[in-house]
């Protein structure tokens, strides 16, 4: 597989990745030196070349995952880890139709749209046209933007799209929004939620005992790396312990 | 969305489940009384129903996650929460061309066949021919059977296939099938490998290392369950802990 | 080390332990067959005998932590690892004069005596007469009674003694009783309290920040035990995942 | 309880702890102001005082935990809660006889010297004659060197005391260490052993099974800390998940 003009390409140098579009002409500068743009085209991908600082970068393309990463822009952001996670035990699959909301970054949403194309639609909510306008633009680069239609809204308040699939949240006060969903949600549908802390989770299991869902789980998902070399094998020393709570549940019939 | 004849359903009671097929004049077994498969058909799923005894019955469409769960004939199975990592580090999306081995259950197979259909293609190989046939059934019961090609044969031997976005083992020597795959998988390709044992990952990880691979990296996927009681919320007291380690890298062009 | 009448002695049958008094001419009975307690006085301890069935019984002599596992009369114990960590980051040292509550079975009790001994002095508060007498039993033989007063009071009412160098809680309710330790514990004193859920947690929390406490914290401990055996080092499927909450706090001056 | 000159003192201010010696006419400099030793000489603990800055500091005496913190000159310290674990699994105890080897920082003798004083003993060897002089100096400032002999030798070749309660290491490899331990330890004595690596672990359980030793376990020792706040409860971001392993195991008698 050739490199050709417009691909995004992914650069990896000792642990730093960046994701970039292959442009003629165009330098990328890094801490180590530059790269010129003109030597990559027409190259294969998992090739090694060469900074202007005698550095070796790996080129390869870019998974999700690697998008998903480049997509921090906050503080709080949805890792990987939690996104598989969501989306195997939401039943995230082709075709299927997906009520999101909030948008944020878009990294869930890019997930969500690659898992359901060609034939599924995602509905991204958000108060904020900012981030939406941002999303919208990641989604677009992906090629995936005919799977998702952004609305700009508060579905703690009104959601317009009926019998859908699964309900997928990212929002400050799940537990508002629990209503609105229990009327659009099809019934033996999925409810998922992702919360920093445990007084949301509480609330928001609270407002699903009490709208008729089923089915109610809380999991927390650890990642541990592991440093794996010859007679030195260890988990690294400090990680990520803690990203949020995924909170399930299936509607019931009314 | 009404149950049809010929539908299956998955049957939860108390933390129970079961998946099985609606079929009219059929009476289901539990050990809290019977179910008449004749009032189930007709009805809406997320329906509750009363069996023999008087027992509350929850009716759901089963997840993927469901099948999953219900593929466990042996001891060691690989879980939902290891096949979530694995296919979104993986990239498995619609599309795709995955090498598998061993079928094992099938329970990964379902999983990369939902995800690349309907126009990707898995190749799952395996040396016993009774777990393909059972991997088989399960993928016909989930019309997927299009979607993967079922091959006797050892991958640590030799692999048909060539330019191969992704190769997923969960074999018990995974670092005999790295100089094969090396020559099958697609530069830039992604090799992830499941292993329940620490010697296993360190073989695994010394070979990738001799056969130009990088980005090689190791995880464990820990899930914490919470239970989420009013004034009594906590994890729970004893839980899985372990069941593997997710060996993942990319190969390099030659 | 000979084993003498009267001894305690630690026995391990694959994985199953108990402890038992060496006392001439008495029989123990096992699964495995009896042992007959004549053989086992004047052994030494390490040693290895036979059942009345032929199967290995290994001797030791019991460690604290054996004792501690002892106690289980209750589904809700606490572990020897949470004992570690509270007496070790409450600073439970010989001399230390702490007040304990509630009792309990006396597990906690053993540990902070046996570390405060021979100059310090454990206060052991339990409203249920009962948990006082069994833990009575439980340091008696363990010859530590000389440095444990037992008490029949609730600690959320009052406390008789003053200047305490470390309050020690295992009790339903610990933020009652911070008003009442407020008074008792010496400036600079370590606060430490113990809970299974989340919501005690929250509650204790707030009840230390309103009442004149500092460097508040709050642990979880997590044991992973690994089975280490050539070439299939992994560790254990199912294990305790949690027990309980540590809160830690000290006391500031008035 | 009043602060006297010559008295150690925990600083602290936000986070941030310093121990220091109360010494007249002295000046403490932080980057947040000075503070002035006079002004504290006299105060009672738990007192809060201003910096030239006027920024609150708070006083306490220190405990064992912060006197461990404060040892850290080298990346690998031991952590308090993996001495908390060998401490309590060990059964260190007022009067029990310990070999530790190595000496290091000194931060496991202080515990060690710390548990079995007054009537026990601990012989801490270590190979690096600089090693032994830094914990000397930090185990007189606790003033427990009447408790602790310091030695200069390999104990993977020589170990002169007999009929050891405890064995505790924290050597690149112990398992070397293993066969002269099996001569100087007690039957049914206990033999601990820190290693930050999985093949350390695996090379010490051979050699353990390989002389005599029983009741091997290995376990990891995991503190998840939880930042409590009204509505904004949760385990912090990034935490430490792996400093090391612990090996256990009793001698059986010859």
């Amino acid at each position: 597989m050739v490199i050709k003009e417009g691909d995004f390409i992914l650069l990896v140098h000792r642990g730093n990745k960046w994701i970039i579009k292959a442009e003629k002409n165009k330098i990328f500068h890094t801490h180590r030196g530059f790269i010129d743009m003109n030597n990559i085209i027409g190259k294969e991908y998992g090739t090694i070349i060469k900074s202007s600082s005698g550095y070796d970068f790996y080129i390869f393309y870019p998974l999700m995952r690697d998008f998903i990463m480049q997509f921090k822009r906050k503080t709080q952001i949805i890792y990987p880890k939690d996104i598989a996670i969501i989306v195997l035990y939401a039943d995230i699959r082709p075709g299927k139709i997906i009520v999101e909301g909030g948008t944020g970054t878009g990294a869930l949403t890019v997930a969500l749209a690659s898992l359901v194309s060609p034939t599924g639609k995602v509905y991204s909510y958000d108060i904020n046209i900012e981030n939406l306008m941002y999303a919208k633009r990641n989604i677009e680069k992906l090629g995936l933007d005919h799977v998702v239609e952004f609305k700009v809204g508060d579905l703690t308040k009104h959601i317009n799209e009926h019998n859908v699939d699964v309900v997928v949240l990212d929002i400050p006060m799940p537990w508002l929004a629990v209503p609105v969903i229990r009327n659009i949600l099809k019934p033996s549908g999925v409810f998922v939620s992702f919360s920093p802390t445990i007084e949301q989770v509480i609330q928001t299991v609270n407002a699903l005992e009490n709208n008729r869902f089923s089915e109610i789980e809380c999991h927390e998902c650890i990642m541990r790396q592991l440093r794996v070399r010859s007679g030195m094998t260890r988990p690294f020393h400090r990680q990520i312990v803690h990203t949020g709570y995924i909170v399930l549940a299936r509607s019931l019939a009314m």
